[in-house]
């Protein structure tokens, strides 16, 4: 085992998981580790179908919060930007070198409105959303101030039921505005369908977008007859890229999950019938846990529980086992069912967790891993950036 | 409201929801507000409960993570130390000054091993939990190879079905192998039943720590037999302190939750059959959310979803108000129902998380509200110290 002493954890206070050149093994758990064959397949694959369809592709940064992995995407996959939900997460990704970044949500707060306008200053295209008319008067007071720009698209509810105004006229009230305030650029539509992207039935999913397609269609459409055309057309996800790419209105993807791949999303099934994480997209995130109790033999206790994962879309699956099951998640423990006795204290296993994006939040590192050779450690850049 | 941007935020990348003097209504959202006044009578409540019964209470630092609540906690409520769970929490509490802690879980991983080894240096008597006698070698050599001292309590599972040994036979062959090892010390039991914390019955609580009592006198008395006396009989929770206080067997309590309290606790009932966050404790933990659309008439949207929160045991609770519910979290989002159209952007609500643990850990910061105004900022100095 590599002297993790000499990183003096214990007078510094800093803690990573592991260091670039370290034996796979001496990973210390629990922690996030990427599979870095698996992550760059899965990144060139969504960037060459975005480029073979015609379609842009901003990446959700949200899900990863990581410079490191959004730099990846636009290197590998040819991503334009990236998109995220908070305007603290934006900064992150402004100030790593991101030049093109979306929050893709409503900015309210007088500080968080102030913060979003000196963002181009940065160097990156700043970019938000707006559902509400009353929103526009405060982003372009604040652009004035500043004396930079920010860019605006009017964002549709297309199903998701949370942000979002549902009608044309809605939509055309706000871009009117938006175009007519100084300050502000009215760049487009947002419109992503976030509620339909886990039903596990393909055609069940199409349904649902094809209703998002006719109202982004008819928003498109009653823009252009105010001579309001939309650079950005953006949605889509990893259940649901296909159909945006094949509307012939939305131009630009969103997808985020498709990178990391979890156990909630892996259910869903293709238009074959095929779990999703069976052929087209490869499981690239895992949760490393360690089993440190087994004092009962038909269960083992591994030290990943809430504080390390989120399991709002169910418990994490044990990856590359059958024969052994995660059924119980408390604080600090994660029971696993071992019936036949076949793990035994030090044993580590890989968790595909019930759901990447709020599991990859209470992390601070990414352990990158080569085959059985740690190769880079990433910092969880925006994680906690809530504001 | 005071000049958020003077922070200089964007360019630090150094995100704080607030600075002491701030009015409580310029906080950021989402993020943590402690209610002083309640916190403070929380602590001072147990404390003298555990004074008034002979009790020590060891504090549960795993629940807050935070230095400045155990100091408070040791100032107002005589706290005779602090317990956690990991190690890497463990050298938190250390270096910032708590002299007395305990690691109430197993440590196996070597390199864990020997952080925990290290730890007196830091001036705090170090203590943690056996339930396997291979285990007792490794933190032998480990102390011997540091010149330190680690104390270890031998770990009974009774009842929470995770760590620990189950008969009073193996809880003295571990206890003697501790005894006979240079470097450790044979310090006592560790009893914590947390399956039964959450149940909502006075009387089927009492019911599983009764037995838990008897296994835990079983043992006590097993280990006098062989000459080795207990300095710690440690357990007890928040739904079940006064049970382990009457048992004439423990003597050191491990309270966390009922400091902050939260929703999922704040359900159960206490011997009269009131709930006990209605009179025995008070919420003073809330985390602090904005509505930042109210496109639909029927339904606000708040900023605070699954990364500002863990929903594991339940949505969070709105804190005064019985006209407004929050129905749904997503990533970044909470649907408020506001059948009444009672909300508009920019309100503030107070939620009452479902779970404090997990909710804490994901927060860098605590807000400490003084009535209307900010008098502490506290990190929340153990997030994600999960190694």
């Amino acid at each position: 085992m590599k002297d993790m002493t000499s990183l003096d954890n214990l007078e510094v206070g800093f803690d990573v998981p592991a260091l670039p050149g370290m034996d796979a093994a001496d990973v210390q758990t629990p922690c996030l580790v990427l599979d870095l064959d698996a992550l760059e397949r899965n990144i060139k694959k969504m960037g060459d179908y975005a480029r073979a369809h015609g379609m842009r592709h901003r990446v959700h940064g949200k899900m990863h919060k990581s410079v490191d992995v959004a730099k990846l995407q636009e290197k590998l996959g040819g991503a334009c930007g990236v998109c995220c939900q908070k305007v603290s997460e934006a900064e992150v990704f402004a100030r790593g070198g991101i030049k093109d970044v979306l929050v893709s949500n409503q900015v309210r707060d007088p500080a968080k409105i102030d913060r979003l306008a000196r963002m181009p200053k940065l160097g990156a295209r700043t970019i938000c959303c707006v559902d509400d008319v009353d929103n526009v008067a405060d982003l372009s007071a604040a652009a004035q101030k500043h004396g930079t720009q920010i860019e605006c698209l009017v964002e549709i509810d297309c199903g998701a039921g949370r942000c979002g105004v549902t009608t044309t006229p809605a939509v055309v009230e706000i871009a009117k505005a938006i175009d007519a305030a100084p300050g502000l650029k009215f760049a487009g539509i947002q419109a992503y369908q976030g509620a339909m992207q886990h039903m596990d039935n393909y055609e069940d999913r199409k349904a649902k977008v094809d209703i998002a397609i006719a109202m982004v269609r008819d928003a498109v459409e009653g823009l252009r007859a105010q001579g309001l055309e939309c650079d950005i057309v953006g949605g889509g996800g990893t259940g649901s890229y296909y159909f945006e790419s094949a509307s012939g209105v939305y131009n630009e993807l969103q997808c985020g999950s498709y990178a990391f791949m979890d156990a909630d999303y892996g259910r869903i099934l293709d238009k074959d019938g095929n779990r999703i994480d069976k052929g087209e997209w490869e499981n690239a995130l895992f949760l490393l846990t360690q089993v440190m109790s087994h004092a009962k033999p038909e269960k083992a206790i591994v030290d990943a529980g809430l504080k390390a994962q989120s399991v709002d879309s169910g418990l994490p699956v044990i990856y590359g086992r059958d024969d052994v099951e995660y059924v119980k998640c408390s604080d600090e423990h994660g029971v696993v069912a071992d019936p036949e006795g076949k793990l035994k204290v030090g044993d580590k296993l890989k968790l595909v967790p019930g759901h990447c994006d709020p599991t990859c939040n209470v992390h601070d590192w990414y352990v990158g891993l080569r085959g059985d050779k740690v190769e880079a450690v990433w910092p969880v850049s925006a994680r906690g950036k809530a504001y």
